[in-house]
């Protein structure tokens, strides 16, 4: 097995036909996988090198690359095929570039879909620094993690219907809120619009109702990362979340960015840290996926803009292949293109944090925007971009960014 | 509006050429949709009469009832479709039975699926006297009910990969629990499994991201109903909720019965209940979806069975309505398809509760389920079955019944 994975890393010294900038987030070493469309009607498997898309689609009529499936987009393709695609993509890149030009499409040309409209999505809440910031804020009487915490990846299942492409419009949503002083509660719009940086994988596989997965082969049935926004209503969430978790503060909105970068594109940057206490067994991995990928939030409004977070997704407490071992665990069917998200990422002090509720301390420590302007929380007209890449020798594994900016529907 | 619901209710007068049994959950003023199967390759959309399921598929070959969509299964039909063919399916049974005989199939000859197979799943907590319950046995120092409870419908989002037709065997399922004397948490088979007693709605319409749905229209926007069982362990249930509610406590199974009825068969049950304190206006029904439809919970062991509780769809608090629109208030889009559950139905005396948890009063009440045997939670072997019928004069509107035998993996 380790020899097949160490096979798909295409060596940083790997030589490709199409130019690019060094500091891209598409070299020959990442060969994503998204979803393209130039006539709003039809749909195609695409991959990018630099600043150019690659009709997938289109190689495999050329016969230049082969594939089992037709790739008109990623539905159905297990990691073997991703993997299969992509050694055939590098091997074709260092070739002439007139052998593939007719698949090459300007970046700005395209436009890009979510990789797979997911029919499940869940959202845990490994992000330690996180989840210990809301328990100073929420419970500052108590220790900041609960007791579960350092045993069990908590998560909880969130909405598919609203998982949207980098761009798409977000619409503030409307709710029930009770301010502390209120008698009674109101429904009228958000006051308290928030982001949350996160991370997010792709399932490649289903599995059958009451079989579960072995810790060490998890990872080998994850097809790819993202990066995910998981918008959120604060106030909404405050009155809404007891007993049963966060629902309609959650619900509205979630975007997902455009490129499902492989396990293999990323295991070059892999950060080995030891848990502490032990897991349970059935969590105790042997290879965890927690990776060294640089993080940043920025946040653009009509006058200016101005990078509000950077932060690393090495701040996971639980890696990807924990969270789906636990997701499994009870033996509920995995379905191949669930989609799973990290909970927020934040370093340990302020500017790292990777929502506005950290960044504003509850509201209380308004952030620089720039220009002269601050936030608690978002207004309508801004726009919040999150990126992020690992920083290879000479080169970067990037994730492009996802975008969504606020309006009042 | 109001005259196009009307004309839908089939009279209690109403003739029939098949025969039933005068206490059949299936009478002529039913006609519910299925989906049935008798090769396990091809399913077909289905009515019943008595014990005779009806194939539409067949119908609509003989030219026998007219439908726009191919009626292999319920996919893509909205409510005035089931509309039309409901009331066509009427007009047929009144005649000569040979008319339609070749379509008529004993119903143990068919399998039956799940209705519709859900992209999402959301369950609410709408059953006011199990929210009570639970609040007097796990807080039992403050009032019964959180402080939201009477002002916002608390839901939250289930699995739809682990809806499960009436019939399919329940696996116990593994996962972390830690005891009030435990050290650490252990990794084990559940000791606490449990049934919920819901009723659940399936929705008939697609929504755009942003779009609302007003609380006079949402009744319109709802297919139909069924029983579910949404199973749960209430061990791992403690041990993960906090503070995201329940996840794989919950998630490894729901049953959902196999007939779909229409609001329309439903309506002469409408029970007119006003909500103390009044609503926000966006949950200000004027019509709302509280019915009178009996409900009972047998549990069947190797050695016998008894009937474990009687209750009544009425003790909902919010109604399906009321859901409907406390979903789609945020502009999350609904999608034809989605299953919307109430919450467990509680009456409010020992014997009418709606989940072991309450019936044992969380283990400490043996339940007598006959022949000398009790129970706290459920053992392997044990059949849990659900039915439940709106009583007329003269007919019942049944939804048949949900069961599952508990096996380990």
């Amino acid at each position: 097995m380790n020899d097949f994975e160490t096979a798909y890393i295409i060596p940083a010294e790997a030589r490709c036909s199409v130019p690019y900038a060094a500091d891209t987030h598409f070299p020959i070493q990442n060969l994503p996988f998204g979803v393209g469309s130039v006539d709003e009607e039809s749909t195609f498997a695409a991959s990018i090198i630099g600043d150019r898309v690659i009709n997938l689609q289109k190689l495999q009529e050329l016969g230049l690359i082969e594939s089992d499936s037709e790739l008109d987009d990623l539905e159905g393709l297990a990691l073997p095929d991703l993997r299969s695609i992509r050694f055939q993509l590098f091997e074709l890149l260092q070739k002439e570039r007139e052998v593939f030009e007719a698949a090459l499409l300007p970046l700005d040309d395209v436009e890009l879909l979510v990789p797979i409209q997911p029919r499940a999505f869940v959202d845990f809440y490994s992000g330690i620094n996180h989840a210990s910031n809301v328990g100073k804020m929420f419970r500052p009487d108590q220790p900041p993690l609960l007791p579960n915490y350092l045993h069990i990846p908590i998560g909880y299942n969130g909405r598919a219907s609203s998982i949207y492409a980098d761009g798409t419009p977000i619409y503030r949503p409307s709710g029930q809120t009770k301010g502390p002083n209120d008698e009674l509660p109101s429904f009228g719009p958000t006051k308290e619009l928030d982001f949350e940086l996160e991370m997010g994988f792709y399932v490649g596989y289903d599995t059958e109702p009451g079989e579960t997965v072995p810790i060490d082969q998890a990872n080998e049935l994850i097809l790819g990362y993202v990066l995910v926004n998981d918008w959120s209503a604060r106030d909404m969430q405050r009155w809404e979340y007891q007993p049963l978790g966060p629902f309609l503060a959650k619900s509205f909105a979630t975007s997902v960015s455009s490129w499902l970068v492989l396990p293999d594109a990323l295991d070059p940057f892999r950060v080995n840290k030891k848990l502490e206490p032990a897991p349970l067994a059935y969590l105790n991995s042997p290879k965890r996926s927690i990776y060294d990928i640089e993080l940043e939030v920025q946040i653009v409004t009509e006058k200016g803009g101005k990078v509000v977070c950077e932060t690393n997704a090495k701040h996971l407490h639980w890696s990807f292949d924990q969270q789906l071992a636990h997701q499994a665990s009870n033996g509920t069917p995995l379905e191949m293109g669930d989609l799973y998200a990290s909970g927020t990422i934040s370093g340990t002090e302020p500017g790292t944090y990777g929502s506005m509720l950290e960044l504003s301390w509850k509201g209380t420590q308004p952030v620089d925007v720039g220009n002269g302007e601050t936030r608690t929380f978002l207004h309508d007209g801004d726009t919040v971009t999150m990126s992020g890449y690992a920083q290879g020798n000479g080169y970067r594994i990037g994730f492009g960014s996802v975008s969504g900016t606020i309006s009042s529907p």
